[in-house]
């Protein structure tokens, strides 16, 4: 995966947290690392502290393509009110990340899987160009800042990509298309296999070629801090397909239970709190708690609701 | 049932419609009759066509308790905008609905299944007391208006009802509580069997004392007019319930996707030019795409997600 690794600054309406780890890397690698093994790059700056570098090692994140830039890790101040879908940026200092120009190790270019994280669409073409072969799957996020600066490069990613993770603004302003049926046929047509939609506090929706499926997500008493959350589908979603290796339409389906489980985990606490913590029976009482949030019986073979004689 | 018929003018993103036949009691009424025996307890104008009648009771509706008043029948103007989610009343004119005393007619005082849909809390008390005996399940709406002017008497009725089915910013502004699950303890403490919560394009969510269970809604390509989904998911809701004649939890859930498919098709055409003509076919061909929407494989038995070896 490439994206990014910074240190945010968050309010909430549960409270303030200073400096937390964050980035969509950092979210990414440490949900994927739950199911498989994760290479990541990103960079960093002289400040990063040698207790988070640890941090992603000990989860079992690669970090040979974690460059260390000359200056400061990027930096994130945003806050949430009382819509903790909608991040409100106060702050953004690039730092190390506005140079920042992805050269993958060797050991990662034949990498099976890639996710493209929310960074500029040129580096994402670059990133992909340096994988041989094409990975099984690719996946990629964005958002609205390169929808408004540099929708032609984005579009010509997402005709090389499979699977395209975005919330539901930026679906309707890539596609100028007001329903997500609309936009996920739009965007089908020029080659992608499948629109993942982000929904915040509603889930996820895929619109795959052969499929739709909606997943809610996890009803929580307290949702502490939003961020992160996307990433952290992501990064269940991708870890989950690389770990059974099968981009069926099956697995795709379990993948995106599998990243609302994550990231259901990731927003009931600042920063990775919960993330870097989880054991492998809580990750399984949430999946079963999916189950037990989705199921209902189908009709048995043949019979129909129980409608009243008069209607046809 | 009891709630209100009127004739709305509308304002959606897809055209405008004046004087469209509407009213929880028709959205209700009709949706719950493709599965059951609904009695209906509301007013109508001398305005009220004859052909409106008529659609009621072909459907199979009972207006034995369609009360014929001294006046016009009530009037409601309202646009969407972009967020189709949230009405944005333009003009309410009660007329005959302003003094509406609901008197049950004797055939109706024993149902054993009754919606209560958003009408002044004193009145939902009126028909509730006409009941003989107690239903076997009670069910109701309400909205701002009454939260804000009659909240104790919303609350002393809620005591008495089994199901409480409002959208979101209602169930924040009745419990004071932010998160949902917070809101629907809070009302299950208060002897409520279970909170539905309503949230538009996002689906439903069923908060009951022994499970919770998510329903989407399903993902249209077109949402013409989105007047009266709330009504109708009550009524596909309430009527799956009384044509099994089962609370229980499972029929409970099929009941919530039942609600579903009929708000599906209502938003599908302006008023109830959906709903007045459906087919069997299309109401288990839609039940059976809720199913496809929603299902994933289980964890087999034991088998739980495939984790590294490094989790706990």
């Amino acid at each position: 995966m490439v994206g990014s690794v910074a240190y945010d600054s968050v309010e909430t309406p549960e409270g303030t947290n200073r400096h937390q780890l964050g980035g969509s890397a950092t979210y990414f690698s440490l949900a994927a690392g739950y199911f498989t093994h994760v290479g990541v790059v990103a960079v960093v700056g002289k400040d990063f502290a040698a207790r988070d570098l640890h941090l992603l090692k000990e989860h079992g994140v690669d970090v040979t393509g974690l460059e260390a830039g000359n200056g400061d890790t990027f930096r994130w101040t945003g806050k949430y009110t009382d819509d903790m879908n909608t991040a409100i940026t106060i702050e953004t200092r690039l730092n190390v990340f506005e140079h920042f120009r992805p050269s993958l190790p060797g050991s990662h270019r034949g990498a099976p899987y890639l996710f493209l994280a929310n960074i500029s669409p040129d580096l994402q073409h670059s990133v992909l160009d340096q994988m041989s072969p094409r990975p099984r799957l690719v996946a990629c996020d964005s958002m609205n800042l390169w929808i408004d600066i540099a929708k032609p490069r984005l579009l010509a990613l997402i005709e090389n990509v499979d699977v395209l993770m975005i919330n539901e603004a930026e679906a309707r302003q890539l596609t100028g298309v007001r329903s997500l049926v609309g936009a996920s046929e739009w965007l089908l047509k020029r080659g992608l296999k499948a629109l993942v939609v982000k929904r915040g506090e509603y889930g996820a929706v895929v619109f795959h070629r052969d499929f739709t499926f909606a997943a809610p997500a996890y009803p929580l008493a307290k949702v502490v801090d939003p961020t992160g959350a996307g990433d952290s589908f992501a990064g269940g979603f991708m870890g989950y397909i690389a770990a059974v290796d099968d981009t069926g339409t099956e697995a795709m389906r379990r993948a995106a239970v599998a990243g609302s489980v994550m990231a259901s985990f990731t927003v009931e606490d600042f920063g990775v709190g919960r993330l870097k913590s989880l054991t492998a029976a809580e990750i399984n009482a949430r999946f079963s708690a999916f189950v037990e949030l989705t199921r209902f019986h189908p009709l048995g073979g043949g019979q129909g609701l129980p409608l009243v004689r008069r209607v046809a």
